[in-house]
C-alpha cells in the first residue's frame, strides 16, 4: 500500500494524509498545512485570518514530521517544548519544505464547531415494541414441489404471521439464505405484514432504526437499537438547503422556479441524511444494511421537500398541505441508503405551518395524556404553540421570523462558538458583561444574548417601552453609528472580529416583531380556549433556542403571557424524541396519527383580533401593562 | 441547431448524421462509411469482408452527398444510374473526401437481420378490463383544512374507490395537478387500490401497458393500449445474456460465481427491456411515462434473473423455485423505465423448468377451458409439454438441448438470414434442393433444415435407423471429412461462405438426442395420464421453432408420438399473447395464478421408465416401430 502511494505521488510534492479522515493530498513545498486543509475541505478554525494570533488551528504532525519547516516564533509561544516534540503545530504557520509522506492529525478542538444544537430531548416511559420484529423460523426441508417462498410463508403462518408478503430484495437472497442457514433463518418483519430481510439464523446482525428530524436550519439523526430501544448515536448537520435560502419561504420560492430546482432541494437534504446514517453507523461500527426502519419528522415544508412533494402551495394562504396522513415509502425510492427493503415512515403534519415535528413533541411530552392543561412551545423561525389536555389539543403557528436565530441583526449569529449568549448590564454605569458559547472571544451575538441585552437595556432605562434609545443618557456605550442608535456590548479589543459588537435600534425592532408574534400566538390561543396564563399548569419549552433563553429576561420583554416561570420545563429536542418513539413503539406510532388528526389548528392571521393584539405586543413588555403584573412589579414600573 | 452542429464539428473532419438514428459522428477524410457505421455501433451487413462483393452494405447518401468520392466500379455494377443519382452507394466502397456535413440513411435491408422470430401468437376472444383504470374525478374545492390527498381520497371514495393509497410519485405532483386542472383531474388507478398517476383532466395522456417475454435467446415486448386492447407495437431483441452463456445452465453457473456477476446478468436484460420499451414508445410517438403496467413471462431461470433472484438452485435437482406465486414490484425498483409508479407483474412459474411462459401459453390457447384433451408443446432448449383439459392439466419439461437452435451442429446456425430452412433430396440421384430464409445464399443450416435433411436421408436410405451412413452408396455428396461421415447439402459455389454446407454423422447424433428427449417427455406424459396419441384432439405447437418445422419430417424422425398431424395447430408466440392477456384482463391475470397452482408437474428424470424410453427413442423413428405405424407405412418399411 505504502509503496503504491509513493509511486503515485506527484513529482516535487509532499503527500499529506489527514487523520482521522485518512484522505491523502499532494501539496507543493512551501505550502502551509492550512492551505492543504482548505483544499481538502477539512473545516479547520482560523478566525484570526492565518496570522498565527488565535492559536486555534492546532494540528499534530505524525509520521514524516521532519518534512516540515522548524516551528516559528509564534508556534513556540503557543506550545511547550514537549508539545512541539510531540508534533503540535499551528496549521497556518507550519510549512512543508521537503518531499515525502507526512501524516497530519486535525484534532476535534481545531475543527469548526457545529452550531450548538440540542440534539436530545426528553423521553417518556414506554414499552419497546417496534413495528420491526425479528423472528427465528425453522423451515421444513423436504418440500420439493414447494417454492422457497411458499415454504417460508407457511412456516411464518405457523408462527402466527399470516398474510405476509416478502420484499423483492428479501426474495432475491432467499434461496441462498435458506441453504446457508440449513433451513434455520432469521426473518426481519415490518408491521407483521412484510418480510424485509432474511439471514441465516446464526448470521443475523443488528436490528437498527434511524429517526430523522429535518429542521429548517439543522438536520438531526438518531440511531437506535430496535431490540432494546437504546440510543446508539445522536448526530446532526446543518441543513444544506440553507444555501438556497435561510427560511422556508425562500426555499419554496426556489422550488417554484422549476421542478428541477425542487428536486435538487430534495436531493441535497437526502444526501445530508445519508451522511448522518453513514456517520452514525460508522461510529457504532455497524452496516447501513442493518437499518431496517426510518422515521421522519419536520415542519410541513421540509416534510414535503424531503419526499419530493411540491411545497409550492404550503407557502400560500390558505396553506394547503399535500398530504396530512402519515405514510410509508421504501427508503430506496427516495434515495435513502439503508437496508434495500427499509420503509421510511413520515409522521403526519397538522397544518401548513404546524408540522410533524410538533406532533412528535406532543408525543414526547405526553401532553395528550394529561388531565392538567399543558402548553408546548417550540420557538424557531416559526413558533409552534400547542395548548390543551387529554380531551383536546389546539395549536397555532406564529411567524417569529429569523431574528431569534441572529438573522437581520447587525452582529447577529447562530448559537455557535464565539456567540455572546448571556449579557448583564450594570444599572449604575452600564458596564456590560457577557459570556460566550465555549468561552471564546466573541464573534457576534445570538438570540439569547440579544433578548438578555434588550431586557437589561429596558431595565436600565437605556431604551423605553417601544425600544427607543434614551437621548438623555450619556455613556460611551450609547452612540450613533451609520444613522442608527446603538449600544456597545463588547469593545473591539474584547472581540475576535476586531470590531465593537453592538445592539442597534433596528436590531431591537426586529426582536420586538419576533417576540410580538410569539406573544400574540400564545395569547390568542389562550383566549380561544377561554384560559388564563395561570391555567397552564405544565408549560413546556422545547427546541434549541428555548433551552438557552433566560426565562426572566424573556418574560421582561413580553415574549409570552405571564405564565408562572417556576412551572416551566425545558424539554430539549422533542421532535427527535417523538421520532424515536415512533421507531420504537408501534402503539405510539399510531398514537401520532390520532394526535395529528385530533389536534385543532387555528389560523392566527385570520383571527379578527390579530392585528390589534400584534401591535400592542410590540411594546415592552406590552402596551397593556396590566397583562404583566409580575414583570411591572419587578421593574418597579407598575 | 445546424449552426451549432457546424461549430462543434472537429477540424478537418466530416460530420455524418446517420438516419433514422439521427446520431452524428465526426470522421476523417478518406474513411469509408462502413468504418463510420462500425464506430457508431450501427449493425450493418458486410458478409464479404468489405470487398464490395456481396452488395449488402447498401446505404443512401442524403444532404452533403457531394462530399463523398465518386462511385467505384463495384458500385456502378451494383446500382443503376438512377439509383446512383438518388444517392445509393455501398458503405464499404464509399469514402468521404471532403469536409462538411453529410447525412447517411442505413436502410432496413442493409442492417444485420435479427433472428427470425415469431413475435406474435394467437389471442383468444376476451373482454378488455385491465387492472389499470383511468377515472375522471371532480374535487371539491373549498376544503381549506383538508389536505390535497384527503380531498382526493374522499372524491375517489365517492366514486366507489375505497381503501385507496396514493403512490409517492403521484403525491409529489398532486398539489400542482389539482390546481392546473382546476380541481378536475384524471386518476390512473392500479387494481382499484393505488393511484399511480394524476393529470389535469384535459391533459390526460395515453394509458399503455407493456408485456415482456424473456426468452433464453430473445426478448420480445408488446406495447398495448390498455383502453382498447390494441397492440401498438411488437418488438424484439436477442437476449444480451447470450454473451454470458448460450444456455440457462451456463448462465446460472455464471451467476453462481459471484453475486456481482449475477446482478450484471440482471442489469443487461433489464437494459434490453428498457430499449424495447423505449423503441416501441418512440415508434408510436408516446412517452414511456405513459406506460402504467408491465407484465413479465419467461422460463423460471430467466424469471429469477430478471428480478435479481438467485437462480443458483433452479439448476440443481430437485430444482427448487424461489418464488412460485405471481408478484408485483415497482418497475423503478428493478430499474425499468416506465411511469415512476408503474408495477411490474411477474406471472407465476410452475416449476424449475416449466416457467410462466408456459402458463401464458395455456392462457392464450385456452386449453384450461376445453372439454377435449389438448396438448401444448413449445420446443426450445427445453421442450415444455402440457397435456390435459378443463379438469386437469399436467406438464413436464424435456431437456432437448440447443441442437435444434443450431448449436453443436457443424454448419448449424439460428433461423436468421442465410439459413437453410427447408431441404429436399431426390431419392434417385440424391440431388439436393434447399430454401434459405430471405432466399439469400446459404450461410448455414437451421433446426428445421436439419430435421428435413435427416428425414430425407433416412427415407433415401443414406442413413439407417440409428443414424449411421450407408457405406454401400457411392455419391459425391456422401463423403468422409475430418474422420466423420457427412452429406453435402450445398456446394461451395452455392454458398456465401465459400465452403460446402454439410450434415455430419455427429450432427445427426445431436439431433437424435434432442428429438428423443422431446418424444420421451411427450410419451411419458401420455402414459401417466393413460392416454394414447390419438386421444389428443387439440395439439398446439407454439414458439418460433415449432412454427417453421415440417410436421411430416418431424414425425418421420420420431420427434413426438404419432398424433394425427392434420389436427395440429400452430399458435405462434403464445408466451407473448399470455403476457398481453394478463395486461388487458384482470380476470385472466388471476386465472394465470390458478393455472400455475393447479397444473401438475412431473419430473421426467425421476420417472423409472425414462432411461429405457429415452434410449429407444434415439432410433428413427423409434426402436419400437409399432409406435409409428403411419410413418412406417409411408416409408414402406412396415
Amino acid at each position: 500500500m505504502v509503496s503504491d502511494t509513493r509511486r503515485n505521488r506527484k513529482n516535487g510534492s509532499t503527500r499529506i494524509t489527514f487523520l482521522p479522515e485518512g484522505k491523502p493530498l499532494d501539496i507543493k513545498s512551501g505550502s502551509t498545512i492550512l492551505d492543504a486543509t482548505r483544499k481538502m475541505g477539512i473545516d479547520i478554525q482560523a478566525p484570526c485570518g492565518d496570522l498565527g494570533l488565535c492559536g486555534r488551528c492546532k494540528i499534530i504532525l505524525g509520521e514524516g514530521k521532519n518534512l516540515a519547516e522548524p516551528p516559528t516564533k509564534t508556534e513556540k509561544k503557543n506550545f511547550s517544548t514537549k508539545e512541539l516534540n510531540d508534533g503540535y503545530r499551528l496549521a497556518c504557520q507550519c510549512k512543508v519544505s521537503e518531499q515525502g509522506l507526512l501524516s497530519v492529525t486535525v484534532p476535534p478542538e481545531s475543527r469548526i464547531s457545529q452550531q450548538r444544537i440540542v440534539i436530545q430531548g426528553i423521553m417518556p416511559q414506554f414499552q419497546v415494541s417496534p413495528i420491526i420484529k425479528d423472528t427465528i423460523i425453522e423451515l421444513k426441508k423436504k418440500q420439493e414441489s414447494k417454492s422457497d417462498s411458499e415454504t417460508l410463508l407457511e412456516a411464518l403462518s405457523e408462527n402466527g404471521f399470516t398474510d405476509v408478503s416478502i420484499d423483492i430484495d428479501a426474495i432475491r437472497r432467499l434461496p441462498d439464505v435458506i441453504r446457508e442457514g440449513n433451513w434455520n433463518i432469521n426473518a426481519t418483519l415490518w408491521n407483521n405484514k412484510e418480510v424485509l430481510s432474511l439471514q441465516p439464523k446464526d448470521k443475523a446482525g443488528q436490528t437498527l432504526g434511524f429517526a430523522v428530524d429535518i429542521g429548517t436550519t439543522k438536520v438531526a439523526g438518531y440511531l437506535v437499537d430496535l431490540k432494546n430501544g437504546k440510543l446508539l448515536a445522536a448526530v446532526s448537520l446543518p441543513n444544506p438547503q440553507i444555501s438556497f435560502g435561510e427560511d422556508l419561504i425562500s426555499r419554496i420560492a426556489y422550488w417554484t422556479e422549476s421542478e428541477e430546482k425542487g428536486i435538487n432541494l430534495q436531493k441535497i437534504v437526502i444526501g445530508c441524511v445519508n451522511k448522518l446514517i453513514e456517520d452514525s453507523c460508522k461510529r457504532f461500527d455497524v452496516s447501513q444494511n442493518e437499518v431496517y426502519d426510518i422515521t421522519v419528522v419536520g415542519n410541513t415544508a421540509m416534510h414535503h421537500i424531503f419526499f419530493g412533494i411540491s411545497p409550492k402551495y404550503v407557502g400560500q394562504s390558505p396553506f394547503p398541505v399535500a398530504v396530512k396522513n402519515s405514510f410509508n415509502v421504501k427508503a430506496k425510492d427516495i434515495g435513502l441508503k439503508a437496508n434495500p427493503a427499509t420503509y421510511v415512515h413520515a409522521l403526519p403534519p397538522i397544518a401548513g405551518f404546524v408540522g410533524s415535528d410538533t406532533v412528535a413533541g406532543i408525543l414526547a411530552t405526553e401532553i395528550y395524556k394529561q388531565e392538567k392543561i399543558s402548553m408546548l412551545i417550540d420557538i424557531g423561525t416559526n413558533a409552534e404553540i400547542v395548548i390543551g389536555n387529554k380531551d383536546k389539543l389546539t395549536c397555532c403557528s406564529a411567524p417569529a421570523g429569523p431574528a431569534f436565530e441572529g438573522a437581520k441583526i447587525k452582529h447577529g449569529m447562530r448559537a455557535s462558538s464565539g456567540a455572546i449568549e448571556t449579557v448583564w448590564i450594570n444599572p449604575k454605569n452600564l458596564d456590560t458583561g457577557f459570556k460566550t458559547i465555549d468561552e471564546s472571544k466573541p464573534r457576534g451575538i445570538c438570540g439569547s444574548g440579544i433578548i438578555d441585552s434588550i431586557a437589561q437595556l429596558f431595565k436600565t432605562d437605556v431604551i423605553d417601552n417601544i425600544g427607543r434609545f434614551n437621548n438623555k443618557l450619556s455613556n460611551p456605550r450609547i452612540r450613533n453609528q451609520e444613522g442608527d442608535a446603538e449600544f456597545v456590548i463588547a469593545w473591539q479589543n474584547e472581540t475576535s472580529i476586531n470590531k465593537d459588537i453592538t445592539i442597534t435600534r433596528r436590531d431591537i425592532q426586529e426582536i420586538l416583531l419576533a417576540k410580538a408574534a410569539v406573544y400574540t400566538g400564545t395569547h390568542i390561543l389562550l383566549e380561544r380556549l377561554n384560559l388564563t396564563p395561570n391555567d397552564i399548569e405544565n408549560p413546556y419549552v422545547s427546541g434549541a433556542f428555548g433551552t438557552y433563553i433566560d426565562l426572566a429576561n424573556s418574560l421582561t420583554i413580553g415574549m409570552f403571557p405571564e405564565i408562572p416561570t417556576n412551572r416551566i420545563k425545558f424539554t430539549g429536542n422533542t421532535a427527535g424524541s417523538g421520532g424515536r418513539l415512533a421507531l420504537l413503539s408501534e402503539k405510539l406510532r399510531s398514537k401520532a396519527d390520532k394526535i395529528a388528526k385530533n389536534t385543532d389548528h387555528i389560523e392566527l392571521a385570520s383571527d379578527p383580533s390579530f392585528e390589534k393584539e400584534f401591535t400592542n405586543a410590540l411594546w415592552i413588555p406590552h402596551r397593556e401593562t396590566k397583562r404583566f403584573p409580575t414583570v411591572m412589579k419587578m421593574l418597579g414600573k407598575h
